[in-house]
């Protein structure tokens, strides 16, 4: 399929998080016409997303328009469009107002959302964290616990007790991977440090910040001695760590949880959700659509790839990221699988740039193999646990402050553009030295509004 | 009216505008119990509220969390909160829930809103700038136009031409006083210069900007020639002006204007309401429970206060800002209306303090007299209106580049906290040289979600 005015071929990109925007860079010089379509205007530096639910950066610092990122690179059209439906026979994407737009090539890199195990009614009560409106959310969730609590302290209104006010001064975050441990990390130094001046009629040190975890340790991908290190930090900034605690139920009043059999009920009016990811439902649709056998997709809704990520039967269709059901193919032989981390996606957006070029050119396409540069969750303002692995060496293995400056190091030099470096590293000047966090506004006209309590 | 635990004089104030913080402010040092009540947790600086609508800046650069601007300031205890009604005989303001909160001097400064002249129906398609969340929807209609136009260029979609384009690249801001003045001349800047080379499918400078006043000139609060070059300036940026318009109906189609008894049809998908205030409700409510006469409260809402700011019969009740339809006292006995700029209401908030607390030592209030620090208005990038009161020589006034940087060494200089100082400089600095604009994120996970069209 090529259309009437050029012969180019023609690629069409779903997705601008890590992995799309890396194939659409990665084709910067070759003849052919990118489109590029995302259910946003924006390119998101997700690592840092739990900054902006914290008030820690605003959400322009983390986040650039698609378009702008493409501005001088002529061979991309950026779209903001709704896929939803892919035609595998006609070769062409469907938009949400039945808009086609046809491509030679295809590369699905439309990622993941959250995930509540089946149980979608929590939704409404524990928010994840994959977008900016999920941030903003949170953020407004967090800020306005705090409001509740010292209206509700020592008001005239007969429902104003210490039973009523406890539930508004205690957060629970579910789920203790990265995301889970910086959330509740931060929200502990929010506490104890950012807030106390500016209440009178609470003590918002003595807030409650529970990470509940229904494994045996924080930060599971991580090796054991750096979980426990990772978990004395979080319970040095005052969070309660409660770890083998399944989450059975979310509702307005707060969560029910069982340990050791045993179900208890935790009083709680804010949740932050960080517990699950599930894949986007374009995977599923894509299995269909291909006719692959059963079992290509897992329970997580990712799609199984072949070695050059291309999907069976059909070359021209590329998936990458967290969609992507891949597998490291390493020089001896063996394969391994790929973890859901942003070095992930963008290594196969490269390489299934690639590979469309070499098809395009009669070359080969080469199996994807995901160079591992380690994992780094931060815990706190100056905390942080760091696995790297070392050629010969094995794994180069460190806690503490210097694992806080080097993530601080690595995620500056990721961000997308000048100014946003130089924009994040003043705030985190500023928040170091003052412990003061400076996106701290919630946008609506109203006190408590709905939103607060119904969303 | 004292409670139990103080004997301390115990203050009201409602609203964190200008007015309402300034009067907080002057009672730093006495020995009186505050309670500031806010529907919103922050101060916003408002004559830059246009910039977080066109992208330029993000939210937090401008606006405060109220409780941190307090946090060293123990006489005041900051509430979120909706005042649904004033007891005035109990001398009790009460909250949404039913909380009373009770006062021996109130202040309020529950400042205005937009008003659609009794036409509330236009409100979903012609949003006003008065808060953040309002900058936020224009934001999201502003951007969201221009990818609404790029979709519907060349789309295989039936209604794609250019017929159903073009409303989508024509902007309508409906009145030229300072708000619309500002928000024309960024929007032809931004369509002009941010995103020509963003867009593949749309020529972004094709777009028109429309100015549309039902007056005979812009910015009526000035003297006529600098109304002049503001005009000439604004058709220089690409605004078409279009004065003695009067707007008869907003629907989702576009505009209703009639000029000199003919009616006209302006087809366009973004219009922004910047035609008039009306003043909070707390106003009528205040009339009627103090009994005030007829007339007291006039059309905009505002209500008419004694020469010392308080209501006639309740000198225990202090009204300020652009809820109160105040005069200026002048030495030679003369008195003339005071103007609805900030200035006013912040001068009004120091004069309501001091009474207060010459009342509490009593000595006799004093009258109010407005110091005019003069007019202001920015057209563009580097060009402004200055109309500034010299004593003895008249008025000094001058336009273009210079009062350009006038206009910005003044708001700089008077926004809240050293760190929002530098970052809106480096901001401008950073869009003077790029044209680029930092804030161009729209949350939310759907391209085109409802918000775009139904509210």
């Amino acid at each position: 399929m090529s259309n009437a005015t050029s012969s180019r071929p023609k690629i069409v990109i779903i997705g601008c998080g890590f992995g799309g925007l890396e194939a659409a860079k990665a084709l910067r010089s070759a003849a052919v016409e990118i489109t590029l379509i995302d259910r946003t205007n924006h390119h998101l530096f997700q690592p840092l997303l739990y900054q902006v639910a914290t008030a820690g950066l605003s959400a322009p610092s983390i986040a650039a328009p698609a378009r702008f990122l493409f501005r001088r690179q002529r061979n991309v059209t950026t779209l903001l469009g709704d896929v939803v439906d892919i035609d595998v026979a006609q070769r062409a994407v469907v938009l949400e107002n039945g808009e086609r737009v046809s491509y030679d090539h295809l590369i699905v890199a439309a990622g993941a959302t959250h995930s509540y195990f089946g149980n979608d009614q929590w939704a409404t009560h524990a928010p994840g964290l994959k977008t900016l409106e999920d941030a903003f959310e949170i953020r407004r969730r967090v800020l306005l616990a705090f409001e509740h609590a010292e209206r509700n302290a020592n008001s005239t209104a007969p429902e104003a007790n210490t039973a009523t006010r406890e539930p508004w001064l205690t957060f629970a975050v579910i789920g203790a991977g990265p995301t889970g441990v910086e959330m509740a990390g931060t929200l502990a130094e929010i506490a104890r440090h950012t807030l106390p001046e500016e209440f009178r009629r609470i003590d918002s040190r003595r807030a409650r910040v529970l990470l509940v975890e229904g494994g045996d340790r924080v930060l599971q991908a991580f090796p054991p001695e750096l979980s426990a290190k990772a978990k004395s930090q979080l319970e040095a900034l005052g969070v309660e760590v409660l770890l083998a605690h399944k989450v059975t139920q979310i509702d307005d009043e707060g969560i029910r949880v069982t340990v050791n059999g045993t179900e208890q009920m935790i009083a709680c009016k804010t949740v932050v959700w960080a517990a699950g990811v599930a894949a986007s439902p374009l995977g599923r649709l894509l299995a269909r659509a291909c006719a692959l056998p059963e079992g290509a997709v897992d329970r997580a809704g990712r799609i199984a790839v072949e070695p050059d990520l291309t999907l069976a039967g059909h070359a021209e269709i590329s998936v990458i990221g967290d969609l992507a059901l891949a597998k490291s193919h390493e020089k001896d032989g063996s394969s391994k699988p790929v973890p859901g981390v942003s070095p992930g996606a963008k290594q196969m957006g490269r390489v299934a740039a690639k590979n469309i070029l070499a098809r395009v050119g009669g070359r080969a396409p080469q199996a994807f193999r995901y160079i591992d540069y380690g994992a780094l969750a931060t815990i706190g303002r100056k905390s942080a646990v760091v696995d790297v692995p070392v050629p010969l060496v094995g794994h180069l293995r460190f806690s503490g402050y210097f694992a806080w400056l080097f993530w601080l190091f690595v995620h500056v030099y990721f961000l997308i553009g000048f100014r946003n470096r130089f924009v994040v590293l003043m705030d985190w000047a500023w928040s170091y030295m003052t412990f003061n966090r400076t996106a701290r506004v919630v946008a609506g006209n109203e006190a408590f509004d709905n939103k607060a309590s119904a969303r």
